[in-house]
């Protein structure tokens, strides 16, 4: 914690940026080591060197933070107070009023920015958001093991989701086993709401899981994550149940192919959009380049979606300890979908994969 | 959804807004009957009048919003396009541009902002957020119906949570056989992570359920809620195993007197901060006021949080049809918190407390 506040200081130095306000849960839980999901109350976390930083929290979770760890000072307040009148009352006791200050404009909202405004006038509010990405797009070996382990609980939620399957099982039931048993190995959360989905309704790349039932012929499409100490994981598996057609055994070897295809170009040095056009010519090849119809992936750490955005236009080079997923998926309407997902680790060698579940087709009883 | 769209129309006209953009997947949601979480990605949803509605959405999602019976313009961008573009050129082929856009303040981020003022630099950006917060203030019998139904499936997973308590169980096991007991009802997501809280964990009100197990003289703590078709529940309950002490006995006891008179106190036409007050002066009186670290309530509907924060200072008269939590609890390091949490819908004949659980003392063998 002390290390990351004092680069996060180094980086504002060098910038220019004479104070941060930290507010997207994500960010402050990197800073901070305490997670909250505060939904509309205000948590932040203001820095400015020379300055013991502030943790501002709903009076209710002081003791919480402070459990996760955070020493600094701490200003907390009731339901009825106002945490931007406090915050200001403290900042205003120091010297001198900073000339700037950092907030994340892809997470800071237009009435906060009124706020700020008004209590700090003369200062102008800068982006903050691509200095914090930066931070935590590097993992460090203590990020690297949270993701690792979080991706072993993800396979073995893939485990335990194509043991479920049997004829007349709701897709909603297949959900509810998968998260029963990774409850019972202690994960305190899904990194976000596990996706079953069967037959046409694969077709859908963000379909919800509902009471239908697996029948024979179904593809099963399987995406799903857990949290694990603050990290999550990301893997997509599909299976046919009890037969597969012609089409639907091409469009499958069709995303295998692709998926491996890229995962080997995943070095350090190559554009994130490289792998995005990797996967998209193996699959345009094969025709099916119209039914490809998002990205090939997308960073992930604190958060499952997170810097950077794995388009084909991405420039940004690959570096060491990245992590991100590969997830090449080809949906035919009426026909059904495959989506195929690993998550990936760049290391000095090369990629590590760190979903381990076997992906080539199988066809369940 | 048309008569909603009508009803924004003729606030919009009433605020001299000329267009609004929508952003809040909450908010796209009462507009279009269409629920995307989008993540960094872009959702919006554009309406001026006498133009057809725009709803922006990435292509993967084009199908399912229109099964969900969007019947208006689309505008669907692959990962790799600019959908601030798309949205632009097909304002600009109207005759004239909004010389005003409505956004919802408490969402619109700065990047976007950013953005909006490039595309469209001659248009004022206005406050929209109250105007929808209005709209989805007051339920209609379709909403009702809904939240009626959601609050019935909050009761039964605090029913199976009751039922799950026994020596050794843990917290998480506890919440895997809730959620899969609610999901074989077909419920697809619950409204939050569902809390179960046990001994003096449950003396901090936002803690999460871990591997720690339920043992003798514990007292147990459940929050939860379902999204039954658009509409979301909230309920608490605490409970005692096996045995309790005289001050828990105490605790529990103020709170749900707390509770009582508060919901008596809740009628048309009294102030939301009333409500409040009526649970403080309670837990006040019984020397626990220390100890009561939250606001009373807050409404809820399609967000389990929503319009209004139901704090000692807001001034908002109840209204008929308004729906929202009653949730006092008290919490003392050590020795253990006790909440008791209700769903209201005020009728004109006065509350109807949604979640019917029943709440007296219990202590489970």
């Amino acid at each position: 914690m002390k290390q990351r506040i004092e680069t996060l200081l180094r980086h504002m130095d060098q910038q220019h940026m004479e104070s941060i306000l930290i507010t997207s849960p994500a960010n402050v839980y990197y800073i901070t080591n305490y997670f909250t999901d505060p939904h509309e109350r205000l948590v932040a976390v203001y820095i400015r060197k020379h300055e013991d930083p502030i943790l501002v929290l709903p009076a209710m979770e002081k003791a919480d933070a402070k459990n996760a760890g955070w020493k600094h000072s701490i200003i907390s307040y009731q339901d009825h107070e106002n945490p931007w009148e406090m915050l200001s009352k403290v900042i205003k006791q120091n010297e001198t009023i900073p000339k700037t200050i950092g907030v994340e404009f892809n997470h800071f909202t237009l009435d906060r920015q009124t706020i700020l405004q008004q209590i700090l006038p003369q200062t102008e509010i800068r982006q903050a958001e691509a200095l914090l990405a930066q931070l935590r797009l590097i993992k460090n070996e203590y990020e690297y093991k949270r993701l690792k382990t979080a991706a072993e609980l993800a396979d073995f939620g893939i485990k335990t989701g194509f043991e479920a399957i049997k004829e007349g099982i709701t897709e909603l039931e297949i959900v509810a086993k998968i998260e029963f048993e990774l409850k019972k190995q202690g994960v305190q959360a899904m990194s976000f709401s596990t996706i079953v989905l069967s037959g046409t309704k694969t077709a859908s790349p963000h379909g919800n899981p509902s009471l239908k039932k697996i029948a024979k012929g179904d593809l099963v499409l399987f995406d799903l994550g857990v949290v694990y100490e603050g990290y999550c994981s990301d893997i997509t598996r599909t299976v046919a149940f009890k037969s597969i057609t012609k089409e639907q055994d091409r469009i499958y070897n069709n995303v295998l192919h692709a998926q491996q295809k890229t995962i080997e170009s995943a070095k350090a040095g190559v554009a994130v959009g490289k792998l995005d056009q990797v996967a998209r010519n193996a699959i345009n090849s094969n025709g099916y380049g119209d039914y490809f119809t998002h990205r090939i992936g997308h960073g992930l750490g604190i958060q499952t979606h997170e810097y950077p955005s794995m388009h084909s236009d991405n420039t940004l080079p690959l570096q060491e300890n990245m992590c991100f997923t590969v997830e090449p998926g080809i949906y035919v309407p009426n026909i059904g979908g495959v989506r195929i997902e690993d998550m990936l680790f760049i290391k000095e060698s090369g990629p590590e994969v760190l979903t381990q579940f076997p992906k080539e087709l199988r066809i369940v009883d």
